[in-house]
């Protein structure tokens, strides 16, 4: 049998199979629905091939070694800085240049390096390099709206990197968000992302880990297999206004969670998107609140879900929050044994 | 450079990349994105083992031979037709069961057809399959929306077969759908497909053929590379209404197009689906248009679509028109020659 649950922000349904329920094993081995091939020849992202990159924008170099996060403008931009809107009719159509910047963030100078296996301390200069280049990108006042964004694996190259694109529209499902949290606030006058935290740590059975800034937990309506969000608890719109001590405490909540995913699902693809208030500032500081939305690509219903906007899970949250649950803490107690 | 679009209906933008512009060739050979994998043991769906699956719902016998076409309730159906709806609260969550129907249409006794290989007279039959079981399915208050969905290959059977779904709610992609033909038709008092169908036939740059019946395009924000519509030329809400004439020339023009996709692009693997009105009477006759969307699975982006809601598309319409348009002339003075 099946339940539909909704979504309470974007208010979609989805379909939760239960008939059969699947856990982990049911999705491994995987039959990659992506297993992308790299490119010949040597990788522009590592170390000693900087002259193969456009010069970069930011990067951290700490106690003035080589770089060890480095930022440069994508080749093949989504969204470009030069140039005009230049918005106009195409017949009965509507159409405009892609104004706006896409860069690329390379996370390690090594090739072979992942969430997973990187040190706390690392994924924290990867978290300040996205922070810092909001801010910069800030000034424009073309941008509406950052995203960050990794693939994992890579789609072209597999050397760790993430996008951060800055666009001067608002995207569908950040739109589609805004336009919930707006009804839910005009109702109750308070965030819905904050009433969920709040239900979530309540109700702990779909929790995965909580810290002093976080709570990681994978949502009630999730739309994939193990789809897991890491939100601060406190309410705050702005990804690129997190303090230093919640940066330090969400590169361990990110290293922990993806050594989970790691040691549960065989090293698993995803993706993961940074989802941040829009940046035209008469936008929702009280109702939007930031996070991350994680999807593991595997076990995916990709036909059903484009023809439908529709989604099918066959894994209940509150199943895939108990193995990850059980698999942190066994880390946890090795780490301390 | 990259240009943005926004597709009309749903007004989605669509980033259109240009550089480099993605011909046919630069998406061979397949780095599948979904290579689905047979389960051993015989097919439940090839012709004598009629046994393995539940019992038929409806079947198409010419000549009193045996089937030909076959429908049957999917064994792991994502709506189910016992219960109630029983929708509820679950804390501050939205829930309710998944009442509806999912059939599954197996298109030929065959185990390797496709419908590029597929006589027309065949698949008039699987197209009359799909409008019986609507019809049937219409007496049922409870149901608002069908979709009929085609994954090729199919996900865990690639016995040609498809999905029928009669589903309580409106999916999502619909929904939208809805809600911008209701908009522009309360700006024109015009549906804004008939529009688009006359601006395209006008256009011609975007066309891939034209029947008596039908247009079949590459729409001007195609959300993925050789995205292609097929189209009734007058308004017409729902599928279920077409006329005998209808289904005899959209089958000729299903067989045309798919063979056009097999020989430009080596057997691509793709999804189908069919968007018809909603069922409640109060709906739309007037708003909406039933068509056909087609989306090879090739070149996916799939990471960002899925963060953003916002497609990335390197082939723009004009392209994937004008290559099909050359290759259906080509089929056409081979099968005329």
């Amino acid at each position: 049998m099946a339940e539909l649950r909704r979504e309470p922000i974007a208010r979609r349904w989805v379909v939760i199979t239960k008939d059969p329920v699947r856990g982990p094993a049911d999705y491994l081995p995987y039959k990659p629905p992506y297993q992308p091939q790299e490119p010949k020849g040597p990788c522009p992202f590592c170390a000693g091939h900087e002259g193969m990159t456009p010069s970069e924008v930011f990067s951290i170099r700490p106690e003035g070694r080589g770089w060890s996060v480095r930022v440069i403008p994508n080749k093949f931009p989504f969204f470009h800085v030069e140039g005009e809107f230049d918005r106009r009719a195409e017949g009965m159509y509507d159409t405009m240049e892609a104004i706006g910047a896409h860069e690329i963030v390379v996370e390690a100078p090594e090739h072979d390096q992942s969430l997973a296996t990187m040190e706390p301390r690392h994924i924290e200069r990867i978290l300040l390099a996205y922070k810092e280049r909001c801010l910069d990108l800030k000034k424009d006042a073309r941008i509406q709206q950052f995203l960050i964004l990794k693939n994992y694996p890579g789609v072209s190259n597999h050397h760790p990197h993430s996008h951060l694109l800055a666009m001067p529209i608002l995207p569908r499902r950040i739109d589609e968000e805004i336009w919930g949290t707006l009804d839910y606030f005009k109702r109750k006058e308070r965030c819905i992302f904050c009433d969920m935290i709040r239900e979530e740590i309540s109700l702990k059975k779909r929790v995965v880990l909580e810290t002093p800034h976080f709570l990681v937990f994978c949502p009630f309506a999730s739309l994939y297999p193990f789809e897991t969000w890491i939100i601060p608890k406190v309410h705050a719109p702005d990804f690129h206004a997190a303090t230093n001590e919640m940066v330090v405490d969400l590169s361990a909540v990110v290293q922990s969670l993806f050594t989970c995913f790691h040691k549960l699902l065989s090293d698993p693809p995803y993706s993961l998107v940074f989802h941040t208030s829009p940046l035209q500032s008469r936008f929702h500081q009280d109702e939007y609140h930031w996070h991350i939305e994680i999807r593991l690509r595997i076990g995916l219903r990709e036909g059903f879900e484009w023809a439908t906007g529709f989604f099918v899970n066959p894994t209940p949250p509150e199943n895939a929050a108990a193995y990850l649950r059980e698999v942190e803490q066994e880390l946890r107690v090795e780490s301390e044994g």
